[in-house]
């Protein structure tokens, strides 16, 4: 249902309202003509008065001595359904109200757009077609959002080119005395400041008010972070620069991203909010069928583990234009042989997964990294033992499609030279998918992972690939802000600690009770779970990190961590020895009709239940923080009259993340709508549960 | 004839001379393990004791700390034939030291190559592979020049970003008090040192020595510029920076481009010499029967004059993807319309010229210039009055070819994003040519167009062409250092201040008497002569600029600024009123069998004579200063026993740059080999003859 009123001219007040009346927004011109706005939710404080606008590198701010030249409120309420989701059908409800301000001194004009949801704010710039505004450069945006109070906060530090950290928890005074062990080593970092922050930032307010920061529809624009300010509580828009400094390149008429704010007295409001995707343009593909949820194993834990490699070779200082692989002695260790990964290939058809992701088939691993190479690869050309008609006969003939993967080591301009070239080939050889990555700094030097020139190229793959009929799972890239449902070949991100940092010394126990309020708000997560075998050592003796999780919450965290692409990313050898724990992972769904949030508490727990699209199956999935605890759920979403199988894959008595992972326990038991379950959760557990009508 | 000799092993002396013998080349290693090098020429010193080395950004640099590992010598004569060029064959004849270095505190090798030719000097870096010296960062080169005394200098600014300045003759010591007014406005620029300047750099010692230093074989490193420290005459190598400031990102093994130094004491020796071309390497096309030199007229001098306009539209500030071009109102001085391209291809059909140049073809130029718009052209789609499949048909009917025109506006990423479709489009429709142009500050910001990274790119434009079977003539890319010999496709360049500038308030008279000297060292011009209106106000009357020639001076120019592609500039309808003088460019050759410098000094004079490829024809064309002259030359060239028929095109009797550019006089006398010719040049004039046998 379209639902579009004019509500008022000119309102007097400049305040509007969430549908359910809960949340107001207030838009006052202060002295001077400073755009502020201001944020409540059932009358208590989200956002005090804080200011809007930029700070333009050339020429007066558009950031004060405006006027208020006309504002104008609208109601709009439609329904509409993803192509994948968590579930069938998306209400997108709102409010909004439209602010025309002129600034006389300069002639130009700014709208402000905010839209207020039951469920938080979107607000955002509009920067229409006018002589005195054609080109511009942005200083700043000088976007606040002042706080009211020292809340607790779930944050990243602020880097321009990287979200893998663990998220620390702390409040927001003690942000600048942790900030430097928050900073730990990456590929690729720049943080920029002692109380820079990163978005999606949960927080917590000190009387229980949850509160989620972040933006939507991030697009010809620079990434934001946050800028705090610890003495007054404000967080300040900090934008990411180009290589000269400057942070955005705008050409209008043009839009500024969405700037959200989700707020609830509920966490599970938080995760269940849709508000990210609302504020997202609708798809303009004409045709999505080729879009499809992806569950799938793959030739890449083995090498995380340092059980074997990459490349194909040992040799160091390589050139991809002058090196005959076939003259260089391999170095035994190469996983993505076509024997082995018929193995995977096999596997995934035995158990129904959808494909199987290759790592390390192309020629130029040797040293891909680190190096600021330019032509690093090519992405077409296989190492000597990897048959690429052969794995596609042979896939094929199993039912099995094989994930292509392009590493750039961030070397974007050979990508994108190499890109029609690298699609046409997955096209020609039966791959409909890629991940692609972009470990290490930037090539061109001086642009960072999450600036204007980058996020323009994300969106280039993931349009150049839609023309190949392609979907793109991007790691390394800018984390999403809901544009998925614009552009929904893009079925995955990474863009936060994943797995792999399992066997790079480990994530905080408490980690996925914190992702799905963090970076899991501007879509899904590429997480990789499914490591059966938490002890790294057993693949690789050298390697003495460990899986911060029990075995059965490895399950939780297909329901928990919602994505349309699911990775079983342990080895077919591991699962083949828990192949009764395994069966949730081939039972369990990657897309859904319906999705409810029993339990939520960021950094605590997470309890999720999720309807499998198109069936009536229903799969939970329970995460838990380093201390255990008990879970108690009620089965009332299931339909009444039906009785359901539940197969509860829970962890075992005396399980603990560290010291007895692979302790768990499968029991099966009916149920019914009626049915109330308690079920322990180990340190750094969980549990899932399959509930099939019987 | 390849005639390869080990003249010793490790020389005591390390000196090497040229074949003739009278040029010498001394190494040595000086106190501290700095390796060092001087030149002589007839025993007076043309480089006195110079440093050489590397400094890099990380670790010792490479100029130090150095053993001679050990040396050896070889001599080289070979006869080459060029795709296209001044003389049917190349002789390259050189003896070369190769000096091994070995710095023993950091294991590293690096390898000096000296070639001296009879002409000159050519000397480079090689880094072979090795486990201490894989990736390294160059922060500067430390070669130097330094020069015997404080020679006459025919110079440019230093600059990132451009070569379009007026030259500047002036002693070294002057260039200090000089810079700021040589430092003329320009779309891009980086001036980088008040005693910057660029190469090719002519010199004159105050004892006739004529020397020209520069570089060839520009391939993945960054360009050379020369900070002079004006207290000892030293010139010091300075490349071009990157967004963060380093010069160059080297894998090893690898080479630097060859930084030469030509030297003779006839002028016209500096004319003749190939020195540059012979350091780079042949081409590996394994066909070149599609690259053919070219004579054109276009659509553009209409359009530099302003009497009409690239844009279609008066509009400001369009986005390509969101304008209708059917729905805005043309503004009615659209020179690319396809009723007017075929006067141009009939006026070529008539005159026997190959081409027609079209600029202002496609979207997009309402707002193409200087405002860093990232899409700016997409290169396939043509305005609405510009039929591409008729004048296809049109051209080809008549056998005249269109040549391609990519505007970049220097946005290179949107450039290489749509290089393959844009050279489809090309030969969907008859194009084999294509101008680029580099117009604005380079995208990615921070680049310059000097960089290794731009370099990168122009190789990868013209190499990309070279797969389509297409032509390149760059404008305002990197000035050429001989590639064209490897890369026969790229039949031309601008990196200097064409003809363009004449409507640009003018290029001083003596322009063309120095380009040959400097600019054209690395290759051929895309110059753009033949303007017989002088006065731009006959076709724009608010522009007072004029072209600072005489009529006569402009057919010369075909002659002494040698291209294998050469514009006739002027318009069809200036043309037609004097078809007598035109007569001269729908004869004059562009490719050549043999050349011979007749007079020349720079800044003063030059007349050269041209024999045409597989005829008996010659050509001479002679310029000269502000001054004027007498020019006497015989005709000693010509083949015995013959009877010619001299047509002279020369400045008529008060002809002016300036007060009388258009007097001109055409008479035809019979000449022979033993014919002297004595021929008034006017101030800014010239002279242009054709000899054919009778």
């Amino acid at each position: 249902m379209l639902c579009l009123g004019l509500l008022g001219q000119r309102a007097a007040a400049q305040q509007i309202a969430s549908p359910d009346g809960q949340l107001k927004l207030d838009f006052v011109l202060q002295a001077g003509g400073v755009p502020t706005y201001s944020f409540t939710y059932k009358g208590r404080p989200v956002i005090k008065p804080s200011r809007l606008g930029l700070v333009l590198k050339e020429g007066p701010d558009l950031a004060s001595g405006f006027a208020v030249a006309g504002t104008s409120t609208r109601s709009f309420d439609e329904t509409w359904q993803p192509v994948w989701g968590e579930v069938k059908n998306i209400r997108n409800h709102y409010n909004e109200l439209t602010v025309r301000l002129t600034q006389a001194a300069t002639k130009r004009a700014m709208v402000l757009h905010f839209r207020v949801f039951d469920d938080g704010l979107g607000f955002r710039y509009e920067f229409p077609k006018q002589p005195a505004l054609e080109y511009f450069t942005v200083k700043e945006e000088a976007t606040q959002f002042a706080l009211a109070g020292d809340h607790k906060a779930f944050w990243l530090p602020g880097d321009y080119d990287t979200q893998e950290y663990s998220t620390v928890t702390s409040k927001l005074s003690e942000v600048r005395g942790l900030m430097k062990a928050a900073t730990t080593p990456n590929a690729s970092q720049t943080p920029f400041s002692p109380t820079g922050l990163q978005t999606p930032l949960m927080l917590k307010s000190a009387d229980g008010l949850y509160i989620n920061l972040h933006e939507a529809a991030l697009l010809d624009y620079s990434t934001l972070s946050l800028e705090l300010d610890d003495k007054n509580m404000v967080l300040n828009a900090h934008l990411t620069p180009d290589a000269l400094g400057d942070k955005g390149h705008l050409q209008t008429p043009c839009l500024s991203p969405w700037r959200t704010v989700i707020v609830s007295d509920r966490a599970g409001a938080i995760l269940e909010s849709k508000l990210v995707l609302n504020l997202n343009e609708p798809t303009k593909y004409p045709d999505v069928s080729w879009i499809k949820p992806i569950k799938y194993v793959g030739v890449w834990w083995e090498m995380i583990t340092g059980k074997s490699t990459w490349a194909y070779t040992n040799a160091s200082n390589i050139k991809l234009d002058s090196l005959d692989y076939r003259q260089v002695k391999p170095n035994g260790m190469h996983a993505a042989n076509t024997a082995h990964v018929k193995e995977y290939i096999d596997f995934a058809a035995q158990h129904h997964l959808d494909a199987v992701l290759v790592e390390g088939w192309n020629t130029g691993w040797e040293d891909w990294f680190g190096q600021g190479k330019d032509y690093v690869f090519d992405f077409v050309t296989p190492y000597p033992d990897f048959d690429v008609p052969e794995l596609h006969r042979y896939a094929a003939s199993k039912g099995v499609k094989i994930i292509m993967h392009h590493e750039t080591s961030s070397s974007v301009r050979n990508y994108e030279r190499h890109m029609e070239q690298a699609y046409q080939f997955m096209n020609d050889n039966g791959y409909d998918a890629v991940k692609s990555g972009y470990v290490g700094n930037i090539l061109p030097r001086g642009e960072h992972h999450y600036g204007q020139w980058l996020n323009n190229h994300y969106l280039y793959a993931i349009t150049e690939a839609a023309r190949h009929h392609i979907m793109v799972n991007a790691h390394e890239a800018v984390r999403p802000t809901g544009l998925a449902r614009t552009y929904p070949n893009l079925i995955g991100n990474e863009a936060a600690r994943g797995t792999e940092y399992e066997a790079f010394g480990g994530n905080n126990a408490d980690h996925t009770t914190i992702l799905p309020f963090t970076r899991l708000i501007g879509g899904p997560m590429d997480y990789t779970p499914g490591i059966f075998q938490t002890r790294i050592s057993a693949y690789n003796p050298s390697n003495k990190s460990f899986v911060h999780s029990t075995l059965a919450r490895q399950l939780a965290l297909y329901v928990t961590m919602y994505s349309p692409l699911q990775m079983a990313a342990d080895l077919p050898e591991t699962y083949n020895k828990h192949l009764d724990a395994f069966q949730f992972i081939e039972d369990v769904a990657v897309d859904w009709d319906d999705t409810k949030v029993l339990e939520a508490e960021p950094g605590d727990y997470i309890t999720i239940a999720r309807k499998a699209k198109g069936k009536n199956d229903w799969f939970v999935g329970s995460t838990c923080d380093e201390n255990g605890r008990t879970s108690t759920i009620s089965l009332g979403f299931l339909d009444s009259g039906k009785t359901y199988l539940a197969t509860i894959y829970a962890d075992g008595k005396h399980a603990h993340y560290e010291k007895n992972p692979q302790a768990y326990a499968i029991r099966k038991l009916s149920v019914t709508r009626n049915t109330r379950l308690t079920q322990y959760c180990a340190p750094g557990g969980g549990y899932a549960i399959s509930l099939v009508v019987k």
